[in-house]
C-alpha cells in the first residue's frame, strides 16, 4: 500500500505517492489559485493527486490514505481548517470536500507539523519517539511529535512556537503581540537586526555584499560575513545564536524531546549554525549536567511537506 | 486493588493508600530526615507506607503498585533520581532501593508532575485527556499530561516551566540564567515586585498590612490590597496577572492542552486571580477567536502529592 501526500502551499501545491517508509515514488504539482472557489481548489488538488497515482503506475486500490499539509490552523478531529490565510480559507471542511473526489481516509496537518513528522519517519529524527521541529524561515513554525504521534494541541492551535513570548514587552510582532520568539529567531529577525546594526557599522562587509543597499541584506549575507570574521557579522550572528539557544532551551525545559530538528531557510547555514547553537543552548537549560535533547539539522528539504502529509495516515 | 502514594517532601513525607479513583483511604506521615543515609531514608518511607496499609485494614496483597513523588528530577525509565536537593540525593536508585522493602512495581515522578496527574484523575481536570499544571509557589513548577499520561520529557528534564525564559536578559534567577518565568510568576516574584514598589508608594495599604516592614510583605497582602482597591496593590496585581497571562499563553501557543490548572500557594487567591487571568491570557494567544485551553484552579490541595504519586501506577 502507498500513501498520497499533498503539500498545500501559498504559491504551489505538490502531490506525491509515498511508501510506508516515507520514500516518494512519484510527484506532481499545480499552481495555487486563490481566485477560484474552495470546492474548485480541492477538485484541482484531487485531480493532481490522481494523475500522480496513475503516473506511478498505480490505482486507488493501492492507496491507503490521503494526507494534506496546510499552512494554517487545522483541526484534525473534525477535518476542518479554521484559518488558512494563504489559500483564503476560513473554516472550510477540507476532509469532507476532498473525499467527494477520492474516497479514502483523509488526514490534515499544519505544514510545519507535517515537516516534523516527515523528519521523524524518513529524515534525521527517524527512529526517535519524540521530537520538536523548528522551521526558521520568514517566520518560525513548529512541529511536535510525542510517542511517535503528531501533537498539535487539543484544539489544534498548538505548536505555534514562533509566537511564544521570549521577551516580555519586546519587539512588536505581526500577530499583534510583542516579543514573540519569531521576532528574534526568524530570517526576518536576522535581516531586521542587521539593518539596524548597519547604522553603527557602515563599513561592514555586510554593506559591501548588499551592494551598499540595506534592502539587499539577507540572512545568508549576514552569516557569510560572520564566517569571514567581519566584526558586525560576528556580532549579529552571536546575537542570533543567543536568542535561538534560548528558544531551544525553552523547548527543552518545557518538553525535553529526544531530539530537536532545525529546518527552514536559515538552517541552510549548516554546521556553522549547528555547532554554534549546540554550544549556546545548554547555557540556558536548567539541568546543565544531565543528558538532554540532541539538536540536528533537517535533511529532507522541500520534499518534507509531501512525505509528512502522506505519513499522517500511518 | 489499591495503590500506595508517597509524597516525598523536604520537611515531611506523607504516605497514603489510594483507590483506583484517586480516593485516599488512609494516610500516614514521617518527618524528613536528611541526616541519615539514603538507604535508611527509604527504609523509613517503606515502613510508613506499610503501617498505613495496615491501618487501612489491608495487606500487601491488596496493593497493586507504589508511586513516589519527588521534589527533584527523576528518570522514570531507570527508576533513578539524578538530583533531589531537598533530600540530599544525587543519582540514587530509588525504585531499586524501595523494592528491597516492598516488592511491588514502583513508579517515580516529579512532585509538580504528580500533582498535575492527581488533578487529572481525581481533581478539576478529571476526564480530560491533556492538561498542564502550574504550581505557583516559592518557585513555579509544572506537570504535563498528554493523552492521559504523564510527560516529563524523554530524558526526564522536561516540565520545568518555571525556567522557560519569559524575558531575555531579564531578572537574574537562582538557576544562574536570567528572565526565567518563575522570576515573574511565583509568590517570590510578587514579594520582590512589591518590595521594590514600596519605595515609590510608602503610603500604600501594603506597608500598613506589613506593619511598616517590607520584610513582612507576602503575596496574600498584595492581593488583599489589590482587592481593597489600594493603588499600589492594583498596580502590582495587574503586573503579576500580565506576566502570568503571558506564561499561560506560551503554554497554549506551544502545547494547547485541553485545560490548564493553577495550583500552589498563589492559587489560593481563588476567583479574584482566576477571573483576571482568564481575561488576560487570550490577549497573548496567537488565535484569539479559536477555542483554546480552559484555565481552572486546582482543587485537591496538599493531598494531590499522595494521590498523584499513587496514580503513577495506573
Amino acid at each position: 500500500m502507498v500513501y498520497i501526500g499533498i503539500d498545500v502551499g501559498g504559491t504551489g501545491i505538490q502531490a506525491g505517492v509515498v511508501t510506508e517508509k516515507g520514500e516518494i515514488l512519484c510527484k506532481g504539482s499545480i499552481v495555487t489559485r486563490t481566485d477560484i472557489p474552495f470546492a474548485d481548489q480541492v477538485a484541482a488538488m484531487a485531480r493532481c493527486a490522481m494523475e500522480t497515482v496513475e503516473k506511478a503506475g498505480l490505482t486507488l486500490n493501492d492507496v491507503k490514505s490521503v494526507g494534506l499539509g496546510v499552512p494554517g490552523i487545522v483541526d484534525p478531529r473534525t477535518g476542518r481548517v479554521p484559518f488558512c490565510t494563504n489559500l483564503g480559507w476560513h473554516d472550510v471542511p477540507l476532509n469532507e470536500e476532498f473525499r467527494k473526489h477520492i474516497d479514502k481516509p483523509v488526514f490534515i496537518g499544519n505544514d510545519a507539523t507535517v515537516a516534523g513528522l516527515a523528519e521523524s519517519v524518513a529524515g534525521v529524527s527517524a527512529g526517535t519517539s519524540s521530537s520538536v521541529f523548528l522551521t526558521l524561515g520568514t517566520g518560525v513554525g513548529g512541529g511536535i511529535i510525542i510517542d511517535g504521534k503528531v501533537w498539535n494541541g487539543f484544539h489544534g492551535v498548538g505548536s505555534e512556537i514562533g509566537h511564544m513570548i521570549l521577551e516580555a514587552d519586546g519587539v512588536p510582532c505581526t500577530c499583534g503581540n510583542r516579543g514573540c520568539l519569531e521576532r528574534y529567531c526568524s530570517a526576518t529577525a536576522i535581516i531586521r537586526m542587521a539593518r539596524e546594526e548597519m547604522d553603527n557599522s557602515p563599513d561592514s562587509m555586510i554593506m559591501e555584499m548588499a551592494k551598499g543597499d540595506k534592502a539587499n541584506i539577507n540572512a545568508k549575507i549576514v552569516f557569510d560575513a560572520a564566517k569571514a570574521g567581519d566584526p558586525a557579522g560576528v556580532k549579529l550572528f552571536s546575537r542570533y545564536v543567543k536568542y535561538l539557544g534560548q528558544a531551544i532551551a525553552n523547548v527543552i525545559n518545557f518538553l525535553d524531546p529526544e531530539v530537536i530538528v532545525l529546518g527552514g531557510g536559515v538552517s541552510k547555514a549548516g554546521d556553522f549554525l549547528l555547532d554554534a547553537v549546540r554550544e549556546e543552548t545548554p547555557k540556558y537549560c536548567l539541568y546543565k549536567t544531565m543528558p538532554t535533547s540532541t539538536i540536528y539539522l533537517a535533511e529532507l528539504g522541500p520534499d518534507a511537506g509531501i512525505i509528512g502529509a502522506a505519513m499522517l495516515g500511518q
